[in-house]
């Protein structure tokens, strides 16, 4: 049972570029212990990768063309997202993609804040395997959650969510659980690094002083595997929009 | 800046029946100091507030009897669940509805675990007010979020979030903020009463042993009002659900 949980900003972390080692750069800045868990940011992730793209690199086929036109949006920004995604959901209003890991989510997870002008941050090619990448450069043993922003459906705002993992199962389950009457619960999986993630995107912040490392401490173990991503012959509302 | 969050478990609290003070219980529990925030889960609002139902005071008018017939489940939960909701957005292969107070979930959130058998708990009929009236009544300043937990349309498992709120904005503007480059950020309105809201829910747990208060040290204090439900107007994912 969990009795209290506390986050950390790792502070001082300088601005990350390609071949940057985020675990010795979080390690040297914060005394982890085993069973920590470290959230960090998707996109200094993606820079430590060399994900950063010259916006004039790419060239817009007609369905880039067409869609951009729709949305008064940089022809060659849609080719980039179309190129990261492997399904597009909806391309109005806004473009809502699969990406190519699994991913739902706006642009492809695109980012146009925090690069110079003229270039383009793509997310990593594969978040899980980049957590997995930071967590064996760890001198404890500490599960690591990619984390990225997002809009959703129904509610307003934009939260924390996780895109990659490594070191915990992303769900917790629930299925063998009984109420105070002892009766087996309607609620069974629980997406606890979505909780998590949000909880540390809140202490990132997004502006430019932003810190894109938090440590989460006094947290159990959650085993098991899993994925975040909601397997597509199970989500209800994106068969609807798959069919429009 | 934020340099550092907890989260405690408020341990010890009773069983929950309708007239009892939360306020009361929680504050006579734990050291409360001002600017905590207290994260409150539905069931025991709704408990405290008498929104325990029989399932046999409901009568299924004809709309209850087909979908419950479609869904397979009673038609008396059918009906309960239509006279909590203002709208049905979907009504197979679940009951997705918006609430009276503007919530969109399935089943109006109605809960049948932790009620004895033949009982159903209603969500309170105002989770912000719930949530105001609760905060009156404690000695210190205290923001306070009422927490439910649903599913998401894209990811799996179900998450916490905030279905009531008072004493903080629920969203955190960064429409004046900059990058590292001094660019106007793209990603504005940040969610924070639901970020809160989901780690809270990871800490209390959905099982019988579970606790159902959470309090959270160390946030700054986020004001200026707004909402956690998308205006109808600005919610594409629904307007496709409402035209289908």
């Amino acid at each position: 049972m969990i009795e209290s949980v506390s986050l950390h900003l790792v502070r001082g972390l300088p601005v990350i570029n390609k071949g940057d080692s985020l675990a010795d750069l979080i390690q040297s800045r914060f005394e982890l212990l085993d069973g920590d868990l470290i959230c960090i940011a998707s996109t200094v992730v993606s820079k430590s990768e060399g994900r950063v793209r010259e916006l004039s690199s790419y060239t817009p086929c007609e369905r880039a063309l067409a869609i951009a036109k729709n949305l008064g949006k940089d022809p060659r920004f849609v080719q980039a997202v179309l190129e990261e995604s492997s399904e597009i959901l909806l391309d109005r209003p806004f473009l809502l993609v699969v990406t190519r890991f699994g991913h739902v989510c706006v642009n492809a997870g695109i980012d146009q804040s925090n690069v110079p002008p003229g270039k383009i941050l793509l997310l990593p090619e594969n978040p899980s395997l980049s957590a997995e990448m930071i967590r064996r450069e760890l001198n404890r043993d500490c599960p690591v959650i990619i984390t990225d922003t997002c809009g959703r459906p129904f509610r307003f705002g934009v939260t924390g969510v996780a895109i990659g993992w490594s070191g915990l199962s992303p769900i917790r389950d629930w299925r063998e659980a009984t109420d105070i009457h002892g009766r087996k619960l309607e609620i069974t999986l629980e997406a606890v690094a979505d909780e998590i993630a949000g909880m540390a995107n809140l202490l990132m912040g997004e502006a430019g002083d932003s810190t894109p490392a938090v440590v989460v401490r006094g947290l159990p173990r959650f085993d098991g595997g899993g994925s975040m991503f909601m397997p597509e012959e199970q989500d209800v509302i994106r068969a609807i929009l798959s069919s429009k």
